[in-house]
């Protein structure tokens, strides 16, 4: 038997967009000869709908598009793909409106075949807001040309106790289709990228593979949204080896042969490049699915800006970007300068905009409120403010989306300005911490300088006050970097951090205050492109609270 | 047996601070000769802890606490209280870490009694992202001074078939405990207020009380934690009537006699004093939880600032209130002379920041890459930020907390400029409809005026260019406000809000745009103290989609 991998880019609430797209790869793959296509999770509504699950209108126009869209699958082809179908036991049982399930497109007709079992409620994930898990999920399976098909759901593949070394949920989908004959184990995913998620994957489901004895197929959804950057990474292993190299961060169809021995070794990405591809598709699809063409950046001459605008050129094009330099009298010589010669490597737009008359005109109109005090905090946060307007007024008149350019270290300890240097329609690397930041950089610039080598080297400063270093208020970045990881991605309490690190004590804990205190802040920062397993939006603090480790 | 309800103000994670509260709180029961001191839901950490749950640290403070709070408690008296409880079992079964439990301190030591069988995962609670739920309900049974006494936790209670009128979960806590042998139910609850969420609890409790034939006591916390408001509201019910009026938004202990009749009809609260006192408490929890004892508003004339400077003078006393008329050329006669006019009913310190120096400095730095281009409305937004900026330079400079003005209708819809007037630390009047908005300005003004009349009886307007009117871009709020409630409250789709509403289905669709096309703007939104079932803290939708409904 063949079978087509087909691995969309679906848009959430696009049923026409997401319903011929399905169309289109189930022609390429009837076309090759293929008996069965598989689609990803959730593939008519796209992934995720949250909230939008609880529009009774929302789910009508899902049930007919999936009825429509059965009908125009090329005769003879099986197609499987995520959708939604109601809960009708719901009302008698208590339980929740809807599944989560997969459809099988055969004959012109669309049958529910397969339940969500293991509804992922943790990190960036809230299925139990919406989804009754299937209650039987041996029940998963089906035969698809002569050949007995389980079927599991993204989630329903996590639970392997020999692959995690303990049991994450009571029960395991993949040993319960196993367990019911199925000959191939078929997973559709909508499993979202963070650095080395795409190898875990791949060993996870070689695991099963290996463990069961059938081969796994596993599908899930390329493409971004948001804050979530789906890999795709779709391939098919057996217990000897993969089928083909998955593709990752485009579209893709792959076929492969049911019967032939899989015996391809992983090759494993290399991360710089995944986090690269990641990013730059998150740029690319968020301003894509705003409607927009365009961004502006502020240039510092920093390396936060630099690398943001060179992610920004090589997800649009460097037409589509404009850089502006803001110089005030704390800037150095060498910050336009370098802002310049950043903007002449990518080839972007260049304005600069002098802040030095705004900064008097505020002065004048706030000296009332102000005299008698010493300048401080207040005037910094004026000229970050300052800038941010006319980044705005840039953006809204021209019509850009901003970019902000805020990196994960300052963004965790709340060095950035609120409604200043935060603002932006998305953060694009606000889920790297500064040392990868200087590492991606290296790395753009592997084949030649684009961003100058100057940006790199030199101490990072915010250039608010004369002689300004971030040095000045936190630790070196490569001190504090280790420090956050384990603080923030681990939720390692204090003490330990201290004795890992060899930090002092009082200083960890006093960056962990830091940490707590910015919650505010990171409260109203922009929509972050998740690049870790801890990102912003998956990590739901409170902001007001009285816990201090010590 | 007598039974002391506890209503107590916790705060997340101040672990000295709300056992001290326990504390004290035993004593007095104690003093006033109770068997039995009920507590709220999670009194220990406070609620919701979110994801410090996920700190190893912040559980064992916890347990060290719960311990400690145990040897305090005087002696004699059982107290019952919300607490976490380790989920022993989680390894073996891949079940979540915790359960929200009740302990029972007794004789110096706290014994785990009962778990929350029914884990609210919807609206603003997500309770299944860290707690396994009681797989055993019927066992949450215990004997105080002879009577048996069952135990449920908040939303235990939230399942009573006859009640709803249909099942919403598939166990019923209650019956459960009853079936078991209690002789009288004891809620611990950890609830926040929404409008009418105080009376249907109070019938949802009586109904269980009458439907099962024993006493019900219900105790719930109190005070604001940044969104969340809790009304406290605590008391007992039984089929004939309440042992006492439940006291709402402020601490409180209410003795009652388990052995006596309670036959009081409860008296339900003016729905429009009930949105005051949360907002005012929200306002107050906000500023103090924080460290901070000020606030500063900016007064447009208009009667949304005028509002939220009241209740600020409500919360906070007017010594702690500054307002700020930041006029421009566009402004009215009249703004300034409203604004100031607040300012002097209400006492509070004015200030005047006329913003046309800035404008201009704005003009003059942005003309080279504004040449050729029409005012439009990158230039309004500039006003709306230049606003923003001074009144962030006057938080940051004299330590005042920046409140925001908005309503829910104009959140709604996106009317309001992000970075400008959105800014601030929270957003008192943001979940109240324009509507409702000019409700309690009358309210407010029922013995005198606070407010302004002119602010409650003129057009809405932005005044951000000459002439400029709310209706130029919106239908007429009275117009607006039902449906954008059904919209956004019921989710009902955009056909039936024009069949119920009369409105034009074109106007209909084109508004449900707009309020999706705000979705970036309320993701960067401050804070929103919750007044309604639907606040926008509860509901989450994708910022990113392409659903329209036409």
């Amino acid at each position: 038997m063949r079978v087509a991998l087909c691995q969309i880019d679906t848009t959430v609430g696009d049923f026409a967009g997401n319903c011929a797209r399905v169309v289109a790869f189930a022609e390429r793959a009837a076309a090759a000869g293929v008996a069965l296509a598989v689609f990803p999770e959730l593939a008519i509504c796209g992934y995720p709908p949250e909230d939008l699950l609880l529009r009774r209108s929302f789910l009508a126009a899902h049930d007919v598009a999936l009825a429509a869209l059965a009908k125009q699958v090329p005769p003879g082809l099986d197609v499987l793909l995520g959708c939604l179908e109601a809960n009708s036991d719901a009302a008698e049982t208590g339980g929740r409106a809807l599944h989560n399930a997969v459809a099988l497109l055969r004959g012109g007709a669309a049958t529910i075949v397969a339940r969500k079992t293991l509804l992922p409620t943790y990190d960036v994930f809230d299925e139990s807001r919406y989804f009754e898990p299937c209650s039987a999920p041996e029940q998963n399976v089906l035969e698809v040309a002569g050949v007995c098909v389980g079927v599991v759901i993204c989630e329903d593949s996590w639970n392997d106790e020999q692959f995690f070394g303990r049991r994450v949920y009571a029960i395991d989908p993949v040993a319960r289709v196993v367990g019911a004959g199925a000959q191939l184990v078929v997973n559709c995913s909508a499993s979202p990228w963070a650095l080395g998620r795409h190898e875990f994957r791949a060993r996870m489901i070689t695991a099963a593979a290996r463990r069961h004895g059938v081969p796994m197929i596993y599908v899930n959804q390329v493409g971004g949204d948001v804050a979530l950057q789906f890999d795709g990474g779709s391939f098919a292993a057996s217990a000897d080896g993969v089928a083909a190299q998955p593709v990752v961060f485009e579209e893709a169809m792959t076929v492969v042969d049911a019967a032939a021995p899989w015996r391809e070794p992983l090759v494993e990405p290399d991360p710089v490049a995944m986090q690269h591809a990641a990013i730059v598709q998150g740029i690319r699809a968020y301003v894509r699915k705003f409607g927009f063409r365009s961004v502006v950046v502020g240039l510092s001459g920093g390396i936060d800006s630099a690398l943001v605008a060179a992610l920004a050129v090589d997800a649009l094009g460097a037409d589509n970007v404009v850089g502006v330099g803001m110089p005030s009298s704390y800037s150095s010589d060498h910050s336009l300068e370098d802002a310049r010669a950043l903007a002449q490597n990518l080839g972007i737009t260049f304005h600069v905009l002098p802040i030095a008359p705004l900064q008097q005109a505020f002065d004048g109109v706030l000296a009332s409120v102000f005299a008698g005090t010493e300048p401080g905090l207040a005037e910094e946060n004026i000229q970050s403010r300052t800038r941010g307007v006319l980044l705005m007024a840039l953006a809204n008149k021209h019509g850009h989306l901003l970019l902000t350019t805020g990196n994960k270290s300052e963004c965790a300890v709340g060095y950035c300005t609120i409604y200043g240097d935060t603002n932006g329609a998305l953060a694009p690397i606000a889920d790297l911490w500064k040392t990868e930041v200087w590492a991606m950089s290296r790395w753009l610039n592997r084949d030649g300088e684009r961003i100058p080598q100057r940006s790199i080297d030199k101490p990072p400063s915010a250039e608010l006050r004369p002689d300004q270093l971030d040095t000045d208020s936190l630790p070196a970045y490569e001190q504090l970097d280790p420090v956050l990881r384990l603080l923030i991605e681990q939720e390692m309490p204090v003490e330990q951090v201290a004795a890992k690190t060899g930090m002092a004590r009082e200083l960890v804990a006093e960056l962990f205050r830091k940490v707590q205190n910015a919650e505010w802040k990171r409260f109203q920062y922009p929509p972050t492109l998740r690049v870790s397993e801890r990102c912003w939006g998956g990590r739901r603090m409170p902001i007001s609270h009285r816990y201090r480790e010590s």
